[in-house]
C-alpha cells in the first residue's frame, strides 16, 4: 500500500512577473508528497540540511507523510533559484546550489521496499537505477529533465527500459525522442520499454499514451496563475496518488487519475510555493474535481 | 434555418515541411461551407474569378451549399501563398494577390437575410459592418485576423460590440486584448459587447468563455498532421453547423458543438487542402465524434 517517492527537498528562490518568493520550501519530492498524501500513504526519501525550516517537516508529518527516509544532515539544503517570464512556461534556472544533494545516495528503509508504487522524481538517472535495484514495487514511475536527457542519456534509457510510467513535459518528450509530434514521441518511448507515457503540457493540459490507447485532457482553466513551480510534481502526486488507491489500473482509472493530477496542479499554480496546495483537503479537492469534470465533459 | 457565411473563396499555394500543394481550393468560406454543410443548410456569399476551377463549384453544390450569393466575375480569384514550419502552427504568408477580392462588396440575396446564423468569416471588419446592416440573423458570429487587429481596430471593435460569438485563435485573442491569460482576454472581449468567446489553440484544443461559464476541450490527438490550412474555418463550420440544428443554445449544446468543430478540423489537417474534409459524411463524422468523446471523458 502507498507510494514511495525519491527526490529532492529544497529551498527555492523564485521570481515571477508578479513578485518574488525567498526561502520557499521546494523540491520535487516536497510537492509530490503534499499532493499524493491527500490520496494515499506517502513515504519520502530525500536529504535536507539542518537549515531546512522545521515548520515544513511538521507540515509533512501533519499530512501523514512517512519521513523515516528523510535524512537530516549537517550542512546545507539543496537550493534552487529560478525565474519565469510572462508566459509562466518554462523556468529559467538562475542558480543551483546542490549542497548536501550532491552526495545524495538514496537508501530505501526496509519498510519502503515492497510498496505498491515507487516514484523516482527528477534526480540523476544513475541514482534512479540504484533505487530500482533496491525496490520491489509493483508499479514504477519516473520523471526526468533536460539536464539528464542531454548529459546522462545512456543511464536514462536504462531507466526507461525498466519502468512502467514516465511523466515528462512536452519539451522533454521532444528533446528525448527528437520527434515534434507528441503522439509519435510517446510511441518512440514505448518502443524503448516504458509502458505508459504521460506528457504534461502546462496550461494546455496533458496527454496519456500506452500501446493500446491514448487520452487527452485540457488543464483547469484559471484566470490567475502566479507560480508554476512544482506544478508538474504536484500533478504526478495527484495522478499516482489516485492510481495507488484504485483497485484496477484500467483506462477509466487512468483518465480519472489524470483529472486528479490536473486538479492538484491547479492548487499549486494559484499561489506562490506550497501555500495553496498544503491547505487542501478531500472536500476542496472533490469540489474542484467535480467542477473540472463539468467544464470538460460533453 | 441554416447559416449564411460571408468570406473568401480562394486559390492557395501551400508549402509545409511534408510537401507542396499548388492551385488548391482555399479561402475561409470554402472550408467553412464544406464543414458546416454536414450539419445544416449553408448559404455562401463570396466572389471568384472565371479562373476558379468548376469542379470545386460542383463540389459545393454536391454538398447542398446554396451558391446564389457566390459571384463569378470576369478576372482573377483571390490567391494566397503561404508556408508552415515544422511546428505546423502559425502560417507564414508569402504572397497575397487580392485580385477580385479587393473590390468585394458583399450583398446578401433577399433569401439570405433572415437565416438563423450569420458567420462573418475573416474579411475586412468594415465589410463585416456592411453585412451586419443587411442581415436579420438571430445569431451573428465572426472571425478576424492579425491584419485587422493592427490596422482596422476601430471598425473591429464596432463589430465585436454587435456580434454574439467571436471565434479567434489564441494569438489574435492576446494581440487584440493585450492580455497574456486567455480567460482574462476573453473577459475583456465580453466587456466590449461580444457574448460568447471561442479561442482556438490549434493542437492544444479550444476554450469557450461566456459571462457565466467557461469550457475547455483538448484537440483530437493525431500522429500525422499534414497541413493546418483551413482548420480554424473548418472548426467554425462544425461548431456553428451543430449549433444551427440545436433546438436550444445552452451549455450542453455549446460543449457538443465545440467537440463537433474539433472533429471536423481533424479531417482538414489530416490531408492537404480539402480532400479529406470533402469526403466525410454523417457516418464518418459520428464515428470520430464518438471516439473523441471516449478519449476525453472521465
Amino acid at each position: 500500500m502507498g507510494i514511495v517517492v525519491v527526490g529532492s527537498v529544497a529551498i527555492d528562490d523564485v521570481t515571477t512577473p508578479f513578485g518574488k518568493n525567498h526561502n520557499a520550501p521546494g523540491g520535487s519530492a516536497t510537492y509530490f508528497s503534499l499532493s499524493a498524501s491527500n490520496f494515499t500513504k506517502v513515504k519520502l526519501v530525500a536529504v535536507v540540511g539542518e537549515d531546512f525550516p522545521k515548520k515544513y517537516i511538521t507540515l509533512l508529518k501533519k499530512k501523514k507523510v512517512d519521513i523515516q527516509g528523510l535524512e537530516i544532515k549537517k550542512g546545507k539544503t539543496f537550493r534552487w533559484k529560478g525565474s519565469y517570464d510572462w508566459d509562466l512556461d518554462n523556468a529559467k534556472t538562475l542558480a543551483t546550489d546542490l549542497n548536501l544533494f550532491k552526495d545524495f545516495k538514496p537508501v530505501l528503509p526496509k519498510e519502503y521496499i515492497k510498496d505498491d508504487i515507487l516514484f523516482l522524481a527528477n534526480i540523476d538517472p544513475e541514482l534512479q537505477l540504484d533505487v530500482l535495484k533496491q525496490s520491489k514495487a509493483k508499479i514504477i514511475a519516473a520523471d526526468t529533465m533536460n539536464l539528464w536527457i542531454e548529459h546522462k542519456r545512456s543511464a536514462l534509457l536504462k531507466v526507461l527500459k525498466r519502468i512502467d510510467i514516465v511523466i515528462l513535459n512536452e519539451y522533454e518528450a521532444r528533446q528525448l525522442t527528437k520527434e515534434g509530434n507528441l503522439l509519435k514521441a510517446a510511441k518512440k518511448i514505448i518502443s524503448w520499454g516504458t509502458k505508459k507515457i504521460v506528457i504534461k503540457k502546462g496550461e494546455d493540459g496533458v496527454l496519456f499514451v500506452s500501446k493500446d490507447t491514448f487520452f487527452a485532457s485540457p488543464a483547469y482553466l484559471m484566470e490567475d496563475v502566479y507560480d508554476p513551480t512544482g506544478a508538474g510534481d504536484t500533478f504526478a502526486g495527484g495522478f499516482l496518488g489516485y492510481l495507488s488507491k484504485s483497485s484496477k489500473i484500467n483506462d477509466a482509472a487512468i483518465k480519472k487519475a489524470l483529472a486528479y493530477g490536473t486538479v492538484m496542479a491547479s492548487f499549486t499554480v494559484e499561489s506562490y510555493d506550497i501555500s495553496s496546495l498544503s491547505k487542501q483537503n478531500n472536500k476542496s479537492i472533490e469540489k474542484r474535481f467535480k467542477l473540472f469534470k463539468k467544464l470538460c465533459s460533453f
